[in-house]
């Protein structure tokens, strides 16, 4: 049994199925808070999702099979609880956390919100797993962004330090990007260094990158489709520059777009959940895994996307926007080391340029929903104010 | 007008009465949680301590002025923001956290509560100085468990590392003591590096060693005496040597006693905060101070303390107990630097050994109450339950 919380999210939803058709038993997890935020800043998905009871009864439809289903709060420690008692999973996957940056920033309630619900939901499941299900392997996305961009090479979590001769090795000393919401991943990463170490927790910490794509090949029927954020709190910069080239606006990069971000496809990050999932850590083992594929900077990403809907009859400009964000806008050195996934096997399948048509092509038919909320594209939360 | 939040405490009080005593206006801020959570676990301090009204009019009698006092939460971002605004200090000075590592061990309510309390109060006051005194000095009180005992000399704050070729200046990788506590200061520190970046925080963090005492000049009268635990949770190994001595029983070491740790006695901290308060950090300047004086193992302090017990007339052995914690009980290196509070001038004036023989004959007076409470010296947690 498999248990993925944040099973009603853009990555959560379409893992589940995919486990779900490769004939895996899964229980889905969420409160539906993502949806409850995307809504509190006045947005909506791109691509209309439906309600998790239509997702279920579609997944049977079209897959043969559906999964259970728990709705709940991973910061009642009581319900955590209860899920882990009644379904006792091999392996879970805690994808539930509040995710946006922007999101973090709004004011202080925000900024709470954020690194509480984040790290009580993580503690939550730490402790629950101790007390319940010593063997279970915990697989927790955390992000590339709680590296930062240091001017050295980013292994894979730890780092060995030669200091005034003497040597150790160490975590790899993380400065985050600028915002809580970054820092509040550095914090659950270290929660669970620590639970490995005096309990024995088997632990992957998913470093990953941007995740991008409409598409799974289990999205066989409208009500299977994954959410697609463009808005300037909830969507990436390439999701926002997909729905800026589908309404002919020019594309946005902030700053001078100089920026270099790892990025991955959403079927190609599946496939690395589900490598992680059948190669599980050791007891005791805190495992990192940088899971990208390609290294892109925003002003690139423009570039990319501006191509791809010139080709497909779009019009639109790059027109560098003043940058919201407190973070290094130039040209910087960024290269993190990734080999442990592809080691185990990991094939990337998807590349930024083939993804970015269907995406277009995908996000075409959702004109309208996107034109509704052009607006909410440009940013709203300044990190100085 | 300095604020002290967390000034009902073992070193707040002392500090109040110091900074009134030179003069400064100072406000107090606490809502006595410290004595609450001792309570809770059946203990109390062995010094007796009178209520804040009392120290208040001691204060005034016997210093000839006192401070004003605010009694509220630091989690509740509205009263932090109505005492800076009625206050507006120049300097705070941050104790307000749950200080105590075997507390946070209980159970998975006491790790949230130690984590979620120390974050988010320390959150609270970094916008709260944003929004409305954005040139304070926040003077904050971080632990220098923060470092844990790595196998490289610990600098303060910051370390030039080199990889693959090429340099980066980074926060030092910090591998805390394996308890929620510690890593909560970890946290602490971090967001407080995020603010000095994006705000200009002027900040110094002051990774202090563990503090020892029973006297500062001040202490004229009963009622200025300050908090003095000794009990498993809330009390140092070296506090609960003491009290072991009192009472004739052996001294009881965690395991093999190799656990090395830096240490200052408590008029020499306050020497320090002060020195930190007269020379604030530049603005968006985070500054870390490692705060300590003398590094002894447990085994040392253990032979210290019944050295001078012996003198004293007191009859205890030394006798190593199983260590309740994960923790690397055999010597290791450990040689953390501390420079820049000597370099403003910080000339330590009390060593462990003069200090061991005011402590004993202080507490000598209170036999009675720590022997109400024996039963607490031995450990009631255990990290890996």
């Amino acid at each position: 049994m498999i248990a993925i919380l944040g099973a009603d999210g853009y990555v959560g939803f379409p893992l589940c199925m995919h486990l779900v058709n490769k004939g895996f038993d899964v229980v889905g997890v969420d409160r539906f808070l993502r949806r409850q935020w995307v809504a509190e800043v006045g947005s909506h998905s791109a691509v209309p999702i439906v309600s998790m009871k239509e997702r279920l009864k579609a997944m049977e439809r079209h897959i043969g099979k559906s999964m259970c289903f728990e709705y709940g709060n991973l910061t009642d420690y009581d319900f955590v609880h209860y899920v882990l008692d009644k379904y006792k999973p091999d392996t879970i996957v805690h994808l539930g956390e509040q995710a946006s940056a922007p999101f973090s920033m709004i004011d202080v309630k925000h900024a709470v919100l954020t690194q509480t619900n984040n790290l009580v939901g993580t503690l939550n499941i730490i402790y629950a797993i101790h007390n319940l299900i010593p063997h279970c392997h915990l697989v927790k996305l955390g992000s590339m962004g709680e590296y930062g961009t240091p001017n050295i090479d980013i292994p894979e979590g730890f780092l060995d330090i030669e200091y005034n001769g003497r040597k150790d090795t160490l975590p790899f000393p993380k400065h985050a990007f600028t915002d809580w919401y970054h820092w509040s991943k550095v914090y659950d990463s270290d929660n669970m260094i620590m639970a490995c170490e005096i309990w024995g927790l088997r632990a992957t910490d998913i470093m990953q990158g941007i995740v991008y794509g409409t598409r799974t090949v289990e999205m066989c029927d409208e009500s299977l489709n994954t959410r697609f954020d463009f808005d300037s709190v909830f969507g990436t910069a390439l999701n926002r520059f997909c729905a800026q080239s589908i309404l002919n606006h020019n594309l946005t990069p902030y700053g001078a777009g100089g920026q270099r971000r790892p990025f991955i496809a959403l079927a190609d990050s599946i496939q690395c959940f589900l490598l992680a999932i059948e190669n599980p850590a050791e007891k005791g083992d805190y495992r990192v895994f940088n899971q990208f594929d390609e290294v892109y900077s925003t002003i690139e990403l423009a570039r990319q996307v501006k191509a791809v809907a010139d080709k497909l009859g779009f019009h639109t400009e790059i027109e560098h926007y003043p940058n919201p964000r407190v973070e290094d806008e130039h040209v910087q050195y960024y290269n993190p080391l990734h080999e442990k996934l592809y080691q185990l096997g990991f094939h990337p399948a998807h590349t930024l340029q083939q993804e970015l048509e269907v995406m277009l092509k995908d996000l075409s038919k959702y004109r309208d929903r996107i034109m509704a909320k052009k607006d909410k594209v440009s940013p709203s939360i300044q990190w100085r104010s």
